[in-house]
């Protein structure tokens, strides 16, 4: 029974180590690999090739991912996720693992509807905002990525008194900005879940400097758009040179961690079984309190994620 | 009520942010955080100072640990074991945070037993060969260390025919080298719990370097002191110009990983806490299936530690 | 003869492996090493303290100086070039060794034409932007920071069709910038000393979009202050999606490169040398065609460093 | 005038760049690239292609060859040069560019003897042991490696009483190890060039031991085949609990440094211009002084390279 796996949406560091072990666990499984490239676009163009061994070799530790991935507009239109499922028709193919966000399971979901076809989601996003999993495929890469970043910083910062911006990745999200915050001692953090109390903020850092303080690292979710804002008040309110770095798409690349890794291959394994048992229906992987499990889709799209209340009391307080 | 932080045995990455957490933590509680120098024997020789958060500015992301390690022979005798006490008394401390492996564990259960005294294990070694937990401090530093060392062979050996074999660390235990295999997609992987079956090897061998395949990754855990046995068969046997690495000490060095740093963060606030209840009495730190609890010294220090069955089921198979 | 050793202005990797050399070699030849902390304003707060070995151990591989730096707007002032002399007359002091730029030359320089002080700067900027000399102290650690952040990026690039704008620093010098484009194949990079042609931009990245490129990547050198002005164009004009990255501080962070060590220890041996000579006067240690050299100060600071044409033509041409 | 690139001998980072320049630059100059596959094997079995665009898209920050290497035994017959030279005369290609070392280069140099065909050889080879040139294409970053790898032993060194032996590469050349010792402060080097006086290093580790010194880094050197021997010395005569790392070849790997890629783009220019021109002959590109030079194959086979006396001057002295 041959499967295909597409990669949706935002790229995240992991996603070649999911292509690899659905590769071979396939051909371990006696079954037939499918790729499909460049995600949604190419379902609709037909962008579907069989997968060898030889298409797989040397990509684990390779950020991105080699099949590509994107968004599509068109898909929202019946024509084309008609035209979507007929290829993967041609090819005999029944069932999906898709990397990707909520985003791409709704899509999925909603062609799966309207045409005998399975899917099973593996939450891929650096930016950990899927509803009912611990984590997403990307995210230890990326807090390791920024952290490497803070450590550069951290490693000057006590030569001269000053103040650092670091805006970090993670769209409405202020998971990674929260626990990027907490693991590289970070006087501040602006997140948007959080409201930030700019006149404790102020008492705080001045008492801070008052008492030696020479230097500040403020964290910055992408969500809050106050990343300048933050910078021009540390200058001009606070009174210490600032500096801004916008970490960007650093955050998406690099070799995927030992755990992502991990989490790759038991996911894909997951998702393969399901495919290939009788009672097959969409599903997507998640982990919770480090067990493996799946979850209808209903319940991850139609869900907001929360940041752990806990994570947050961990974050160096202001008062 | 004064509290102490040890470091005892063999180092690992992770153990200057459980440092950094346990004087930060104490005095948000009001308390007295005290630092024992140079482990065990500092124990004995009274090196016992209070702690400042000064001491503890800027070592997130240090590996090693600042107050030192050691192990110690006259702790064996109870001479030096009152002395120990003593020195602690002296600082109205009658309870310890200790880092380090189960050896260190049996050492401090015996004295508490002599002397009234509390401490709290946090089980802290590469080796990940402690019973009773998933994991332990600094072994996704060292597992990500050893990433970086297999990426990089990986990167080059493509370009010439050839094999290569890495020895990493682990004493009795094949943790380090079985995950490292697994998510390095290693061909070959040697631990102390599982038979090496050579003349299987050398068929699965011989057939793929027929199929074509021109290099091979070998992951040996030094516990099996067969690292340059096996490169000898690779060159000789299969004939293969076969190169050795043999890792070493690297793998405890390295800035500390994010889960590391939240690990260490986590042991030592749930430490702390039991050290300052009520009904204290000498625990571990535990994590299993990513729940943290706390266990009896007895039942971890009396069991043996094994590698779960399925980790060792995702080696690459050699049939 | 005392000689002591300054930072002075923003701070650069190699800063501490040339503080090490200098307290190991004044020992080596039976002279004092003193160190000025916190630049020209410890000078003038005498922060001047004898160095000893153990000041010095383990930080060969520290970015930042344990010495710190800082500007000082104070030192303009007669009054306090006289403070900071007397400061340094206490200790029989009579050579420094600068690590700074050409500000912090000029300073210097007017200081020593008042007083009976000889000194020898060491040009250490990230920017190299100093005239007379091809290098300077953590140029080479800056460039392979930039070089880790576009490996990165280059990784995931390919996945998703996107453009990507990298702000890296070098004030009002576009080396950086230029050194980076070339060496991570930048499709466009723009720099103070050259004007963009829009015009010719545009049709050449049209038509490499139409015969398939699918991402570009621009390297923006912060003198310009068009960062955000090429993201908007590549995003409207272009009609890619793009993504913003500010390096920022990360790149005055990190291990100082084996290069940048060994200009430390260089620069410094000839620096002490040249001020324990007896014909000793003001001067600065250069690198000419790989070659050692001494210029003095008049014309390093009248003069304005030039990109070498021919690594401007080194860039890709947009034509 | 279609010209070739081949690379021979063992990998070193830079080969890639080295590889994408000369496709870049030969189609900027309107000539035909071939790439010559797997070295002198691929030469002499036709293993001959046309090089396009598209074949050097994002090698840039890959280390090891895409074109492979190889070493051959076969070419040492005439039979096979004839085959080699009639491969690529079938592609009308007179002239090579060769990534390798000197023994690559004498095999080559037999070859445009007996027939009509000019090469220039990059010095390519971490080991950096070929006469005539300062440096050798993949020695900045095999340095860069070893720091690494240092850094964190380094790290973890102070934490715990102990002796650390480091075997690096380089042959029967001691310059990796000799750079690598003094950029890392390491108390001993062992290199094949200079004899290890035992009783001396005896007294002087003693000596310091005594004044509290706590850990000692040996550097060895391959050629040198003492790493084992050292280490039970420091173990058994010295009294300090030793560990050993062999780093093999994680030294080839890695992505290529900023100046490696940048000699790899300057080398390559230079022997691509020199086939290309009229009075064309067999060169070897080499850097002196920081200034690129041509040299004759004889000079460079037939004389030894020797490791810089002041180099070695600069190591830490034990006496």
């Amino acid at each position: 029974m041959p499967l295909a796996i597409m990669c949706s949406g935002g790229d995240a560091p992991g996603m070649n180590p999911a292509i690899k072990k659905f590769v071979d666990y396939l051909y371990e499984k006696g079954e037939k690999p499918y790729f499909v490239y460049n995600g949604l676009d190419g379902l609709i163009d037909g962008k579907i090739h069989p997968a060898t061994h030889k298409d797989v070799g040397g990509i684990l530790h390779r950020g991105g991912a080699i099949i590509r991935s994107s968004r599509s507009k068109r898909f929202y239109e019946y024509e084309y996720r008609k035209q979507a499922y007929e290829n993967l028709k041609k090819h005999d193919i029944t069932g999906l693992v898709v990397l990707g966000g909520d985003g791409s399971f709704r899509a999925m979901e909603k062609m799966s509807q309207e045409f005998p076809l399975n899917f099973v989601g593996i939450p891929t996003t650096i930016d950990n905002d899927i509803y009912g999993t611990d984590t997403c495929l990307g995210v230890d890469t990326a807090l390791n990525v920024i952290r490497d970043a803070l450590d550069k910083i951290r490693d000057t910062a006590s030569t001269f008194s000053r103040a650092f911006v670091v805006e970090v990745m993670g769209r409405e999200c202020g998971y990674l900005a929260v626990v990027s915050a907490i693991t590289s001692g970070a006087e501040i953090c602006l997140v948007p879940e959080v409201d930030f109390n700019w006149h404790v903020a102020r008492e705080h850092l001045k008492r801070e400097i008052r008492h030696g303080r020479n230097y500040v690292l403020a964290i910055v979710a992408e969500g809050t758009k106050m990343t300048f804002d933050i910078a021009d008040w540390l200058e001009n309110d606070i009174g210490m040179e600032t500096r801004v770095t916008v970490l960007g798409h650093i955050q998406r690349g690099g070799s995927p961690t030992v755990n992502d890794r991990m989490l790759a291959f038991e996911c894909t394994i997951r998702a393969v079984d399901h495919l290939l048992s009788a009672t097959s229906s969409n599903k997507v992987v998640v982990v919770e309190n480090g067990n493996f499990g799946m979850k209808e889709i209903d319940e991850i799209v139609n869900n907001k994620y929360q940041i752990d209340p806990e994570l947050l009391g961990m974050l160096n307080r202001l008062d």
